[in-house]
């Protein structure tokens, strides 16, 4: 952190954000230059998101914090619900390409210096390997604690506070505070590639435990490498919506197009 | 392979080296400048390497090669099985620094300039894979189809011919080429953290196919950046033997002494 910081952050409503808000508004208590405002996308996922964003508002009431709300239904004109009939393609990709994209944008317009996401360990180990199972490590190079390679106005510096801590530790801080959201996993998830590499992951560590920390530091140890290999990937500005892209047309917009298209024929 | 070579096939008896060996039997057949020999060593493992051994002998015979035998009895004064009643020790770890310390040794003195192992696609994913779950990253530069970091003239370049084929491959290739011995596997091997990880990779090869193909891709992405990153490390002599090693005494002699204090007691 710098010394002036507007930090955002990303809200969804869970035990992992809901922690690193706790923790930042705390830090900020005690740093009057370091100033606290949350942001969270609705990406309307029905008995799901809805529930975790009533929570994410009742606790920024109770701690004081604006809440800043971005749903796709408004921004792009469908839910992610409605946009998933439409299109086949798998719910990860595309609500992470869309939330992404608004979180940078929103955040932006917002003035947030950075952004603060939830991120803990064991959602980086299970980053780390997908990138390497599916051959993606220039997928990898954008990872760390500090998201991304190369710099660019347009980008708001995501960071991940939770960096080291497992989902256990976050989810005791979690409990004890009264932060605990009663479990709730969005709906799409067991459909996930993630989700087969998570129960692997934890497979692995109940049998070896620190395997996730050992595979992080690994990591960590060839991040500055990658970055350097990849750092001369040029960002573009997308012709459509001007946001940063690495093609001519960001993914968010190819998608948006898509949906257009299905919706006209 | 350089314009003249005597290689030095390292032979178990099993199908992957057994392959190899027939590979680049046919290829010195139509290439006059490169010699093939043989070596194996019989770590003296009661019911399994003495089967293993009697086919490696009989293909070499076959196929008029020269096999050298080294014994770790003769060699060190007791057979594995002997020292895994004497020291509390994993047997794969011991074996391993016992195997490639003779197999160097012997293939200096034999005159081989390279010596071909079986590893194959699997071998190669399940160490990269053990590494990093114990964050072992060093070891790791000392992977790839050419191994090792450092150039000494005291060490001989080791590659893996099959470092690109699936074990099923080199399975089909063995059987098809009457080379498959009775899928004999060590006794030991149930015991070791490389077949828990062997078992954890199948799993994800079958859920998703290409998993161990995108693994290694992405290591021989990262491995130039490893063998820079660790090309400082320097090889000395061990003070005991005068064989290359990282540490003043060897692990192989730091075993030797350990083996001869517990015999004396």
């Amino acid at each position: 952190l710098d010394k002036e910081e507007h930090l955002g952050i990303a809200l969804s409503g869970g035990k992992d954000s809901l922690t690193v808000l706790n923790l930042l508004n705390n830090l900020s208590k005690q740093n009057p230059k370091i100033k606290i405002s949350a942001i969270a996308i609705d990406e309307g996922i029905h008995d799901y998101r809805d529930k975790t964003l009533k929570t994410a508002k009742e606790f920024c009431d109770q701690i004081s914090i604006k809440l800043n709300i971005y749903s796709y239904k408004k921004e792009f004109g469908l839910t992610l619900d409605e946009m998933l009939k439409i299109l086949n393609v798998k719910p990860c990709t595309i609500c992470g390409i869309f939330r992404r994209y608004l979180l940078n944008k929103k955040s932006r317009e917002l003035k947030f210096t950075k952004i603060a996401t939830g991120h803990n360990l064991d959602d980086e180990c299970q980053s780390i390997m997908m990138n390497q199972m599916k051959n993606n490590i220039g997928a990898s190079a954008r990872l760390g604690p500090k998201v991304g390679i190369v710099k660019d106005e347009k980008f708001i510096q995501r960071i991940k506070p939770l960096y080291l801590c497992t989902e256990k530790e976050v989810t005791t801080y979690a409990f004890i505070n009264g932060l605990l959201d009663n479990f709730t996993e969005c709906p799409n998830v067991s459909r996930s590639y993630r989700a087969q590499i998570r129960d692997m992951l934890n497979q692995m560590e109940n049998k070896f435990p620190g395997t996730k920390y050992s595979i992080v530091n690994s990591f960590l140890q060839t991040l500055p490498m990658l970055k350097e290999k990849f750092k001369h990937e040029s960002i573009k500005a997308c012709v459509k919506c001007k946001e940063p892209s690495s093609k001519d047309v960001c993914n968010a917009c190819h998608y948006v197009e898509k949906l257009k298209i299905v919706c006209e024929k």
